[in-house]
């Protein structure tokens, strides 16, 4: 089982597994690759039974799917139990309720994001949208992140096949809160979304823009935190990724694929984190976030990990960056 | 030079290098130790002149030092220039001003701060303290930054001889104003300060807490982050760690020594990061952060890097900690 316990000082929510009996030791050994893909079709009987599947043909648990999700081999959290709110002494807890479901996004063994056929990224868009309607039907969940580490340096696991994975979260992660904050304030100040109004700026300026299309644009946020840090970001103005049509999902499946193969291109092989950034789930009796349909805009954050970070960063959360956004940009438009 | 720029979203500032050259590809290639070490005694002609020492013997950059501080080879902040805020179109920037020096923490080539003597470590508190209360006194620098990056898995340098660093920024880091912000609004309800509260809860409770002597204690934060993550703390409350006394640095120097030794011991020398949390300059006319006095409590946080940390975590800010922090104590508590 896990707890999650919060931070009293900066709001700051931590899953701590308590019965987890491992000591990881990640600076002495070496990673290595298991000997059979689980995620293969074919070796669905490595997994656990799945939670759906896009499958033209075949039944539950066995080859013919597309897409595949699966729970965590090693849930950090429950899908079972009452979402409670603990007083521990001076501290919070919520119960460790949640879900971690990892979606494989091929059933043939490819280890690269960019080279799935176009209709494949779309399918695994789809997915995201599905699980991520489906999750927030339940109201003990507040937040789902949706998100993909590729190579052990970005914190990936030695499973190469293509997956990412998803997490619902009992509590809204601080991280999201800051957004939601920001944007909300700027909307009470000027009555536009910050995010609309960056996305204009930077169309205007130009030089960070990586690529433009009929729906989506690409660019390099202006206070990137690390080199190559790129956003993926609709046109439209929408809060939610669960908002999403299908005909948008065409446009951002090629958008992906040409964003993340300019970076496989220009870093070879970078390891990086894909992470989607949407709107918390809305409660009917949660006034707090009420704004949040006109001030919160969702996006994709793609950020290389070829940099590591160190103390002062993890301390401060000031990042220094050695490659400016503009630099960075040229940088890949080279590839592109 | 160096641009400060401001994510005006989140309020996160970052250091952006815009005349810097290199793109880094640490996924590609492998650490190499320099060939002599330019902090050891005798070799002063390989870094830039000092800033300050201590020194029993000799003149400046020469042997006869105990502590050295020189100014960073490549600093991403320059001392010279105004401070300046700029808009930049929607954006918000502060000129590159600052500080970035490296406290070389023995002549002796030694690699583990844990083995140092007492009254070595005693010394490297004081440089601290010291050039705390020097950068202070410039006013355009917001905070003062003291960290520590131990091994290359923590952003340690390839350089292993004992060293910390220092950045003055010019600007307060998002982390900071988290903390101040979080314990002004408990000193505004309890009147009390938040840190002593947690300290307090922490010795009654006693089984997070791994060492204890008269002026410190050492403890796991409940909702630690990573696996191992300890706070120090002064059991006095005091804002600053520019307002210490010499003879809190004699008993801190051991309670150091002992934590870091214990880490040493029970991981098998981990990579860490040491971080000092420290209230940042209080600017005559600032009165935002009047109440710093009463509500800050300044601690040195030590965290080790046995996980890597993935996507999950850089676009959420919720952790998820395999080891309570309960069980890491009783870990450390064995070996020390």
């Amino acid at each position: 089982m896990s707890e999650v316990r919060r931070d009293i000082i900066t709001d700051t929510w931590v899953i701590v597994e308590t019965d987890h009996q491992d000591v990881p030791r990640d600076h002495l050994k070496s990673l290595r690759k298991p000997p059979a893909c689980p995620f293969c079709a074919g070796n669905e009987a490595m997994t656990p039974p799945e939670v759906c599947a896009v499958r033209p043909e075949g039944g539950p648990n066995g080859p013919g799917w597309q897409v595949r999700v699966i729970p965590d081999r090693r849930p950090v959290l429950r899908i079972e139990g009452r979402l409670e709110r603990v007083g521990v002494g001076i501290h919070d807890m919520v119960t460790g309720v949640g879900a971690n479901e990892v979606v494989v996004e091929a059933p043939e063994h490819l280890t690269d994001f960019s080279r799935l056929e176009d209709g494949q990224v779309e399918l695994v868009l789809r997915t995201w949208r599905d699980r991520l309607v489906d999750l927030y039907r339940d109201q003990r969940f507040r937040y789902v992140l949706v998100f993909k580490d590729h190579g052990t340096l970005a914190g990936g696991s030695t499973i190469e096949h293509v997956h990412s994975q998803i997490i619902a979260l009992p509590a809204t992660p601080r991280r999201v809160k800051d957004q939601l904050e920001g944007a909300r304030n700027y909307y009470d100040y000027k009555e536009r979304c910050i995010f609309c109004d960056i996305l204009q700026d930077e169309l205007r300026v130009g030089d960070r823009v990586l690529l433009e299309t009929e729906r989506f644009a690409v660019f390099a946020p202006y206070a990137s935190r690390l080199p190559f840090e790129l956003r993926v970001m609709p046109r439209r103005h929408c809060f939610s990724f669960a908002e999403s049509a299908d005909d948008e999902f065409r446009d951002l499946a090629g958008v992906l694929k040409r964003t993340l193969g300019a970076l496989y291109r220009a870093l070879d092989d970078p390891p990086y984190n894909l992470v989607l950034h949407t709107a918390p789930n809305l409660l009917p009796h949660e006034g707090y976030w009420a704004t949040v349909r006109n001030d919160y805009h969702w996006f994709i954050e793609v950020v290389p990990r070829v940099r590591r970070t160190d103390g002062f960063e993890w301390g401060s959360g000031f990042f220094i960056n050695p490659v400016a956004p503009e630099r960075a940009v040229a940088l890949l438009n080279e590839v592109l």
